[in-house]
């Protein structure tokens, strides 16, 4: 058993300590809200290990288990009593490099706040559209619950073998569209050639002129998770029904 | 060769008279708009012919050559120098009977209007959600394009192989589902238990309270549109972009 | 003290019985949901007394109190002990035919369900846009809260002297406009000439050819409700709650 | 007459040159897009002088004349040959300081892409609502038309005396909300307690943790724009054309 190395530290097992980066096990269990999924989705090695989420956030949607149900959970795991929920990851290349897998979505935007980025789609190398946005979106199954829903995106079942590009605050009138898995998208940054990238809410990078282009398609690799019961519907109401409690 | 019957009429030929429901032919053409195509979508005999379809209607989505360019793409058929664009068509039942398949949409509304239906929406056997609504759309890619994406549902993209349920002036946030193709969607009825359906616009039943439920998949049999050029996306724009000449 | 007939009979004092239409009385007491406030709001003569509304309905957003606070409130009502919200209602006119004033909104839409109204919008005799949806509503500040809502309008704060209008699944872009409620906007039928208009969700007319125009102001009455505590925001989020509690 | 300096300097003419903060003048020509006329408002002496737009910019929402019709209508300025379109401006605070007022909108975002901010929102020192969105825009009846319309929210008729709170990429359901331009609104962050300030697309400055708030009102300064025909609604129809002829 291997532990995360500040939480090694909380748990004085220094001796146990592993990075993320190298943590190559059977089972990984974390501990936390959606975002801590998130961020040890995008470091551990590829293949990933199965994930057992114990829920700490306020709204665990990825996660499966309370914390009291821990300790049975992972007995559970290891007598094989469980099902695998396997979600789609999705690549991206800016240039010839390689941006770690998102789990939710990649998002490209401009440098500054309320500054329009004006793009142009590709699918499987011939152009779809122009688009003048804030930014764009392009989520997975999962992720298409996200960020993507709240810029106006619609829900992707967990069977359907898709992606969903969702413009951010367009000027000009654009619609989600929903590509299959199989499909290549590539956004070309028409004007200006620059824009921010942020994968997953954690890991950011940027798009420079020379190569003003970011490619995204289905990944080889996934990440899967422990489930005992219940079902992705009945997970999404839980949090969207959280969420609509606070606004008007 | 053989004549719709008005048409027949019109063009004194009665002898080639023949309705659209026994037209077994090789070759389909049709001249008119989107909603002549629809029409003779739902009534011929299945599995269905090629159609070369002659726009004459304002907003061709469907059709693809102008009636200057008529005669030459009969002759470029003849030849076989054209590619087959199939299109995807949804099933749907009430109780024993089914509907005419739609290429469009089913579109599920109340029997009065801005009166809500209040419903539950089935996948595959297992209740997803509940939706209080003035209607639901069903989609197919095609379907995509027009009344779902008035009503908020994104663009399907024609190879991804999904349908698209979207609310109709929801009451409670309910956002557009995409499913796979796969998956048979069911609406069933709580209150009132009675409905209007109407398919791609034309075919009109209703659901009664002792059969309160529809189901809908994909179908067996699909349309398919002759094309010489252009794509999709090409087509989509110059439709939205006739559409757009007019709002505010 | 006068009771509506139907409320009479069931409580036997048939001698009490007076019609809606009759009621003028210095203060009027609904018990029920927000339906029958519309309704009675429709029929009670002009000017409209003082309502108190008991709440009997699932979602009372108008209503004030309980049945359990139901005499208290009629107690402190002969004290003088409330204050008033006055709500501004919407006067329309089709031809030379003045409609019932609508509290909450008049909706204008297509005769049969998912067919299209072409309409021009008129402001003070000017020309504002035209408009290709299933319908339109015109929506004061408390009816922003409802079906205009559900629509896509925004929420017009109780302060605001303005109401909206809101296209219904326009085909068009075509974004809700905030008048100044001075302002009289016409709605003018160009394709069909004809349409339903249903105003605060019970009263049922038509449009027809040889005036196929609905005029819309605000009227010079309007509805009084008795208040003890709370506020607008406060009974908004009431209901918003309510409605999301269901939904996806 | 004065030259804006960077124009003296093109034009050979420095002894002309003036820096916009002190240009007191009769009538103030711009000539440029709407970028040009809303970084002017922001610099001018108060209260302004009326501004000839001519109009060299793609988008000319504002702007009224062509170059070719500059000369002429200059002329017909002189000779008083005009109308004057008033236009509301909203005064900002953060603490004791002022911020420019703005013609379009005063937008509140989160310092870092697609990070939300948790905001409560107050109406003449009562709380309305909480919020949690990546920002929110509020706008005057000119800014209605853009970036706010852009993010969901209504047109204002130029006449309804009010401005809109809308909502950017909202979390939680929120509605775009009007208020009367009698009411003063605060933005209360709740967490993080700092965000960007961006008016009219140009003057940015943030909000600090020991401040955690900003308040918004109609200024007692307003902008002024010369015309000489077309109205409201025939300007917005030209700007959202274009702005369609893009997208999908």
């Amino acid at each position: 058993m291997f532990l995360e190395p500040k939480l090694a530290e909380h748990a004085k097992k220094i001796d146990a300590a592993l990075p993320l980066e190298k943590m190559k096990t059977d089972l990984l269990v974390t501990i936390g809200g959606d975002g801590t999924i998130l961020r040890t989705c995008l470091l551990i090695p590829k293949p990933e290990p199965p994930i057992l989420a114990i829920n700490m956030g306020v709204r665990g949607f990825l996660a499966e288990v309370t914390p009291k149900e821990g300790l049975e959970a992972v007995d559970r795991c290891l007598e094989g009593r469980f099902t695998l929920e396997r979600c789609m990851k999705l690549a991206s290349f800016i240039g010839d490099a390689r941006m770690p897998d998102a789990l939710n979505e990649v998002f490209i935007t401009s440098c500054a706040p309320a500054k329009l980025l004006y793009a142009r789609i590709w699918k499987d190398g011939v152009a779809v559209t122009e688009c003048r946005a804030d930014g764009m979106v392009v989520a997975s199954q999962v992720g298409s619950t996200g960020y993507s829903l709240s810029g106006g995106g619609p829900v992707l079942d967990p069977e359907v073998d898709a992606f969903v590009l969702t413009p951010v605050i367009p000027l000009t009138a654009f619609h989600p569209i929903v590509f299959s898995a199989k499909s290549t998208i590539s956004v070309e940054l028409l004007k200006p050639k620059r824009a921010v990238v942020v994968i997953d809410g954690h890991y950011r990078t940027s798009i420079e002129p020379k190569h003003p282009r970011i490619t995204i398609t289905k990944s080889e690799y996934e990440s899967s998770f422990v489930r005992f019961r219940g079902n992705f519907y009945h997970r999404l109401k839980g949090r969207l029904l959280f969420s609509r409690g606070e606004g008007l």
